[in-house]
């Protein structure tokens, strides 16, 4: 079975093709500037070099159509005939507490996906453009869901409520979600795989590190706490989000600056973080160059961040009384040795002791770079979001065959 | 010599007459309703039954008169000449980055309290009231001011600095701060005086729990971090505080209930926490009864709070790369063996052993409630901000008399 695996923006569109008869990809790309001049298809058929096409494309239907044409073209296609393409997988940012795990589509789905763009206004609108748009160019084919928050539903309610008048939870839905929850899910199970251990008896912390970031606290092979919120701009200091923040900082700033409510959400999502202290990137790459170089606010912005990630770890051994497993994925995570071994240099009290030539080592392969006697295993486990997805989709769409 | 300690708010005014050759209280009181119809002021010497006064107050310097009127009363007075009076020691909530210690009162010293007015707009105000009362009422006595925040300036940069844009860092001064440092600072002395150890070699964590409440780590015997914020609305969830929260939140309440600044500072600051989970109380004491007897809402506060707490310890162990010390104090640390006890046996993977026995038992003095065994001792030790603040003002008067 061949599926294609999507994740829309607003803008935005990128691609998978999976051969899940051995879970390959048999071409990507992304189609960019969507509705402006000038669009972008990038198409990286495996094997073959990278094609660009820029065009105009006005909508997410002309732009899954560009996709289909890629793929069915006599040069850099992988398909002959668009119904080779059995299913379509679709990353949705916010799920609420609807969905707990991957769905089909169905009227319903759709419908409560919609119901959640107030609490996701910038991802639900345009994941159910994408959507819409396959059903349009692929009316027959079964389409799954698979959402960003259904890991962490899992979540106790001591976790997943905030300490406001309850009010706020009945009317609005304001409450804890977390996000990456598939990549967590995904190098959990790889992490368990890896050890040889069942993942339910282990106490774990995957830490989902790239321009977003994310701690998730997991136990008894569940989601039991994660650094995200409501929204993805609590928790760790990410690339251009604050992260955790005095509450009351967010009124003042906005009398003191005048700021609307769009303003300050804007300044805390895409000007914080990282950008903002090294005052040079939000890429670890450059800041940890920048660093080397002896420049003192990437110091700064670096020394802030590891900070942050050290102190969850510490809160979330403390949350599940105990830490076995400590996971590294993401960009940064899996490709930063500094920011490693900043962090677990930081916690050895917690009994990790990191092998800093394995820790300097690159693979693309889930690894183990604590050293043999560290009582914490501490693994990198390279993340694989569109595989999970392709995954579940699968599996749902042989359910749906059999039932 | 005597000393009287103040703590003035916008609307009441506490005190404390000292006598410091044996640091005794002579009397001690308060005056609530200041500027409100029918004042209360109400005295308690020591060793005599409490007094209370009805009458108008129209403002601070009529409560600092009555006040000194009490003191010198033949019947319930603890002085026979105002003159007695030798200093006056105030709390003051916040002294920015100006104060990191304890000074005497002089014009330039209540320009900068003036210049912090912005920071903590219900408090310095409130207590340059007190000291202007004062300067009224007894023009002739030094005075000192003991600041909440000034244990805090140890801090380093990467605890006190938010990942917000650096220009409001400079602008506003927008940055952690931290608060109840009066208590910190003399539990930690207290704690290492009474382990025996020096205060410097231990790495320390002090939960400040009362209706406010905070915790701090305390590294070579300083502050190394605290869980309030630039206000004292960061942090732990407390009896109306929420406490730590996706920043997100604010703007999106703002937005769907249409409140404005103040309203939302005011629902975070004094219609969450305890209160709002619980729907009773935000007093532990009537919550944990509640809980006792079986209500949901209060399991799940106190649920929520002490889970709060134990994050707290874990992420400021990891902080200081381990623990050795915990301390419990303020109200609700003092007097909850039921949340000491939900914590400690909570983050028993530290090394933490509690003593039933031992938390189960009411003191006035500092005391262990670990095992002997436990590798971490935990202590309750009562605060005393009063006594500090009377300490340092006595400190700082004898300096100035000998230089």
């Amino acid at each position: 079975m061949k599926i294609l695996v999507i994740n829309a923006g607003s803008s935005s569109l990128k691609y998978q093709l999976y051969d899940m008869s051995n879970e390959s990809v048999l071409a990507s790309g992304r189609v960019e500037r969507i509705g402006m001049d000038s669009s972008i298809v990038t198409h990286e058929p495996i094997g073959k070099p990278e094609v660009r096409h820029v065009s105009e494309i006005l909508d997410h239907v002309t732009a899954v159509k560009r996709v289909t044409d890629m793929l069915l073209h006599p040069e850099f296609g992988a398909i002959r005939k668009l119904t080779e393409i059995e299913a379509v997988g679709h990353r949705v940012v916010h799920g609420g507490e609807a969905f707990s795990s991957s769905v089909l589509v169905t009227p319903e789905v759709k419908l409560e996906i919609r119901r959640l763009f107030d609490l996701a206004p910038l991802h639900n609108p345009a994941h159910m453009m994408g959507i819409t748009a396959v059903e349009t160019n692929m009316p027959d084919v079964p389409q799954a869901v698979v959402f960003d928050t259904a890991f962490h539903q899992t979540m106790p309610n001591t976790s997943y409520l905030y300490p406001i008048p309850t009010v706020l939870y009945r009317r609005h839905k304001i409450r804890r979600y977390g996000f990456h929850g598939t990549s967590h899910s995904y190098v959990s199970a790889q992490a368990a795989a890896y050890l040889q251990k069942p993942l339910e008896s282990l106490k774990m912390i995957s830490c989902h590190i790239g321009n977003g970031a994310s701690c998730a606290a997991i136990l008894d092979g569940k989601s039991f706490d994660t650094s995200m919120g409501m929204t993805p701009l609590e928790g760790l200091m990410m690339g251009t989000r604050s992260g955790d923040l005095d509450p009351a900082i967010v009124p003042f700033v906005m009398n003191k600056e005048e700021l609307t409510l769009n303003e300050v959400n804007s300044m805390l999502n895409k000007h914080s973080g990282m950008l903002a202290i090294s005052g040079i990137s939000s890429d670890m790459r450059e800041v940890t160059e920048a660093m080397n170089d002896g420049d003192k606010n990437a110091k700064l912005a670096f020394d802030m961040y590891t900070y942050r990630v050290k102190k969850y770890i510490g809160a979330y051994a403390a949350a599940m009384n105990g830490l076995d497993t400590l996971v590294f994925t993401a960009g940064v995570g899996e490709n930063s040795a500094a920011l490693r071994k900043a962090v677990c240099e930081g916690i050895t009290f917690l009994g990790i002791e990191l092998d800093e030539k394995r820790n300097s080592e690159r693979s693309k392969d889930a690894r183990q770079i604590s050293t043999d006697n560290s009582r914490i295993k501490v693994l990198v486990v390279p993340t694989n979001e569109e595989l999970l997805i392709a995954r579940d989709t699968y599996n749902l769409v042989k359910q749906s065959e059999i039932s």
